[in-house]
């Protein structure tokens, strides 16, 4: 099971990092486009065989609403982590066929990996990074958790998850190339040089923060009478 | 339940208004298809406990069309219009961790607020705004009458509703920043200086008139003969 | 009931030229994409009511494939002609109050009219005006006639038709602007000036022809069996 | 039948060829989310009749997955080159009544051909371009088995596969020109001179090896218990 998760996590990742790494010198609506596509497209083909989490936070976000058991989150995010990374280092094997310094620019530029001041995309500090992860990190699994409620949730819930993702990006790229999501940070990181290590803690703690902020919150308010 | 619709609205304000914020140097059709898209996410995902109003302007409608009853408007709309306050003063929040000179910036541009002559995008009059205000809410409102409707609705009515909104923005942008939602043009003018402030009557009450006119007109026309 | 689909046709149509005449300067995806949306949203909301014909290409493309009574066509017709032109004045109103000169730079433009030779953005002959209207709504009608099959159609039917619509724009704005829709050619061109309206015939002629070919084509033979 | 799924083929085939033609000169998202908007429509018009295959390596993909019969593949393969090739050919009679030199210039530029090294948008190698078709076709292929799956599918498939082939472009257009499907290569590759048919080969057989290997595994996985 962790083996499957792991292998479909990867092809999910995969996309993911590679209209990353494509989108050097491209508009960013489009690559905010492709995120919520990823997940739309992840949500409906693999959803039904692993419950469709790509991420961390979402996991925790969930489990804290009461939706997943806590202790199957673990093997999950192990599997989240792993499937980022095989699919991060799949990006360097094409990059290495790439044209001549294709790679070095990719590195250099941070493998689209998130940030805050100096890494920043539009020079944001490390609060404004902290606030929107937690912000939005927060509505994405509002969102989630609406869609996909048991008795209140729609057929459509797939598409309108992978629209907020979308959405989120819009918003988030100028201040830190949007995370919402720790295995996503971690998988680029890894490859975007030491700077990109050194913040990335930021994008491993609050997008969990707002994630289960909005887990329990939701339980209270909305489903706490039950 | 007025409080909880005021978190929901301020999650839906926050969305819009950072894609406002957001959007000074990018293109405005993805501004358009944000707009649109976090009505999609919204509708879905809040539409079973709020009834998935964000706009003053399309709660009286409804109410004008029968479809939402009188005294129950005037809570929703106090709620709506607090959200949308909430929201941008998040932004603002955000916007002191920016790059220096970036809130000031934001604010001199008008903090996207709806406006006409000098403050119109394309320099519209103040009748061109009043048209379009009247005939793109009016509808905005056939539509979400058309697919809300009990009997001949359909299970899309969410995305039909967003990518309508999208489209309005395509349209009206250039004339004077689209609102058809005064909660919006509210939030965005209390930090928008003077001028947007001494404008902001006729966002509001423009996109009421063409919103209930439509509300009575739906009525009388297909539900009239009942 | 004509008196309806009349204004029900203005709304429509309304939303397609103030995008026609928003879209000096913009790119010409957005304006494809906004084409697309209008269609969606206007089969949804008044889908149920007005059967969602827009078009006289596709009432008679309808009427070929004996989905739509041969009778009802003429009347269909007129209104969606009428509508046209109440929309297109509508934006003319509106320009009329916009920024000095906006209008007549419009107007000079061919206010969106279709064209071909000097009229085609791309500089495209009539011949190739021809061949891309047929092929296109007679590709467009198939779709349409496919995903509202009785038996065998979809419920997102709306959906694939207005993208189908997307995907036109997309392909025949260079060719000569898009008509695939003799009603959108007619209102378009009477504000366009006496080089639009010689050239008009060929954008009621062969999208007609397109459409009424792959209408009696589909009857022969998908339906002919039956 | 053969007969019938070569004239959808046809038409199929003729958007995504014209889009490339007209593509010339616009952004590449367009024309990622154009053929991503294809195979949608094409799948909720066609679907029912054909089963929606215009794909050689998706047809023989799905028959390693034991979803289709072996013996029918060589016909629909046959059907979908020709369709493919007719496409093409109308593209080219269109460019004849085209601004002149634009037909030469679209052949010189390689009629949107798939390509590596010379022939690649990004300059990318032989190596980039194996790993690219083989890893994107092989997840475009577990998608559409997941989607489609008897028990676990859903309505939304051909809206999710066409969001697949949107993104599969946004990544891979850069790298070379996105195949993930041979009849479109050959189709294109026919009219884009000797460079263009000489690195044929490898849009041949990558995208067959990626749609085979991701058929045979997802039935080893997911369904071998059964």
């Amino acid at each position: 099971m962790l083996l499957v998760l792991g292998g479909v996590g990867t092809a999910v990742f995969a996309s993911n990092l590679f209209v990353d790494g494509g989108s050097t010198g491209t508009v960013y609506a489009a690559v905010a486009l492709a995120f919520g596509l990823t997940v739309v497209v992840g949500a409906y083909a693999f959803g039904p065989i692993s419950g469709g989490h790509f991420n961390p936070a979402v996991t925790l976000g969930l489990a804290a609403a009461g939706r997943f058991p806590w202790r199957d989150a673990l093997g999950y995010i192990v599997a989240q982590v792993v499937g980022g990374i095989v699919a991060t280092t799949l990006l360097v094997l094409v990059g290495l066929f790439g044209p001549e310094g294709w790679l070095t620019t990719a590195q250099e530029g941070g493998f689209a990996s998130n940030g805050w001041g100096e890494l920043s995309p539009g020079g944001f500090g490390i609060m404004a990074a902290i606030i929107i992860e937690v912000v939005l990190t927060g509505i994405f699994l509002l969102v989630i958790l609406g869609v996909t409620h048991p008795t209140r949730g729609t057929p459509l819930a797939g598409l309108a998850i992978g629209l907020t993702l979308a959405l989120i990006h819009y918003i988030s790229i100028p201040v830190d190339n949007t995370s919402v999501n720790p295995a996503r940070s971690i998988a680029a990181a890894i490859y975007g040089g030491g700077d990109a290590l050194a913040q990335l803690w930021v994008f491993i703690v609050f997008p969990i923060v707002g994630g289960m902020l909005a887990g329990f919150a939701y339980k209270a308010l909305f489903d706490g009478a039950k």
